[in-house]
């Protein structure tokens, strides 16, 4: 197995890009791909201030990594979410690459603790809030990007997104063809009053990709999964994407790049039609315990954290925000990676 | 396990229906699916004279039973396709159920041969075309249960495709994000000058429904797949959804269902539009070997048979048409059951 580039020994092929790559040539080709990606979707500008929501996994550090490589100023955000070892374990990961990958280009981990800052942690409070733990962990880490991103002043918020989570979040919203939810899963989501901008780098690169990523580029990771996701459906639509990417290569890009292409413009919501199926997500208010745009007197995080028995920082600012129609929730329904 | 109607022994459990059936209520089950789909596509009417399009397979034939059983005039076409064993045991199946089931019911079986009466077979038309013995059956089946269905004066042609087939084909379309295909896929496609109204009366009922409903009806048919459907990708589709089915009863008649309620309209054909998305098929003119609505000079059907070294019956009348625009091929993809 020879690399395409410079007919080197391969470490890994790629059926549907019918190509195998040596190290450097992957991860050249890695970085083309986020490169590309944040071209074809106008992603981002390379002056930007740019916020990555960092898990500890293989995506949100390799993302990290590649804005770090292509030169963007790109900080990191880390939530301890206290789920047991899980949490203990990936803020290591996180915090070990900060220090020997992000630091050294100038930048910088945030770190917010769900336990020491807010008094509680997923499992609780999803049991509190009666909701399934992914749920309250989405709910809670979209509210805390969010908000993190704008009070710290960044333009763009990165998720580590790749290829096969935006090709599951399809399958599922195509399965019960969620007609809001479709019109809204790009890759891109626009800056709205009280919501920063939203994007996804990783888009044209596949899970193994992700992983074989940060193994060639020396970047130790969390490989399990997290203990609360299992039963998750999206791994089941992940699964059968798999098995029919293994029988017919370039499926899964197909899928999701030709729903950008032809699609997604279609299931677009018009507002104030009153069609339920292309619901106008309506004009939004600010929270009256922080101030984050919600279309509820107190919105759905700091319910949560009421619940939970938990409370904010002391320190935490309810944040006046200049408000209009509201982003939504994102549609991707999956937990940030 | 007992019959959700009557309380004795029941036969089968209907996890998407959170029910269990008796023989009996069973068939009244299959039988009010059908209704319903009839009347909720408003597939046709109390007095048309129908055809269905049988291969002796489970879906035709039961398909065909349940529309004599609602009273219907329903005659069957069969059409021997040359495909070795396979094609001589299906058409046994065909016939002994004719003799059985519907001649007694007044109704009767038309017989159509490919090697007897056009002078090709499947695996033959196949190689000289160059399409795929998939393509190549399609292509015949349609052509030549269109032309039964309007030569013989029928109000409706029913073919046997069932939820699992629908929802595979969707499946596939929505893969690759077919928009052409996508806006046609619906159980009903009207009748235009040259096409006869077509309609898939088994769509609310699943692959492992209709086997049952032949099983405990007496119906015998032809158990084994298609020997040239090999590899048909329509298989790993259902494969697929089967898993998914399995994990969550009623994904599939969820995805097949809410797609029409709430999504096939936005791929509607614009026609004039220019739009290559959501392409205007254009207007026919007739075959100038049969008479048949076709975009070329002389049909694809026609081409097929002549490449193979066939020709079409002596009292084959090159049948004048009445054309307008086009119904378009069947979006459906999928050999008629």
């Amino acid at each position: 197995m020879k690399c395409r580039v410079c007919r080197g020994p391969a470490v890994i092929d790629l059926p549907r890009h019918n190509a195998n790559f040596c190290p450097e040539h992957f991860t050249r080709f890695c970085r083309d791909q986020v490169e590309r990606a944040i071209s074809d979707f106008d992603m981002m500008q390379p002056e930007d201030r740019i916020l990555v929501a960092v898990s500890g996994g293989k995506d949100s550090l390799a993302v990290w990594d590649l804005l770090l490589g292509l030169g963007y100023a790109a900080d990191g955000l880390y939530i301890g979410l206290g789920i047991g070892d899980y949490s203990d374990t990936s803020g290591g990961y996180a915090r070990r690459f900060a220090q020997q990958h992000a630091e050294p280009r100038g930048a910088k981990l945030i770190e917010i603790d769900l336990v020491d800052d807010y008094g509680y942690d997923i499992p609780g409070g999803a049991r509190a809030a009666r909701r399934t733990p992914c749920s309250a962990c989405g709910l809670s880490k979209r509210h805390l990007f969010d908000r993190a991103a704008l009070d710290g002043g960044y333009d763009v918020l990165v998720t580590g997104h790749n290829l096969d989570d935006e090709a599951a979040v399809l399958f599922g919203n195509v399965l019960r063809w969620q007609t809001d939810y479709l019109g809204r899963q790009r890759p891109v989501l626009p800056a709205r009053d009280g919501f920063p901008r939203k994007v996804k780098p990783l888009v044209r690169l596949s899970e193994r990709e992700t992983a074989a990523y940060c193994i060639v580029s020396g970047i130790d990771y969390l490989v399990d999964e997290c203990p609360m996701s299992a039963g998750n459906k999206h791994l089941g639509y992940k699964e059968a994407l798999n098995e029919i990417e293994v029988r017919s290569p370039g499926s899964k890009a197909d899928f999701y790049f030709s729903f950008l292409r032809r699609a997604v413009d279609r299931f677009a919501p018009e507002p104030g039609t009153g069609d339920a199926d292309r619901a106008d997500p309506g004009v939004l208010a600010p929270c009256a315990r922080c101030g984050s745009p919600t279309s509820t007197e107190v919105c759905a995080f700091c319910r949560l954290v009421e619940r939970a028995g938990g409370s904010p920082p002391d320190d935490t600012p309810a944040r006046p925000v200049t408000l209009g129609r509201r982003g939504g929730p994102d549609p991707t329904g999956t937990p940030s990676p």
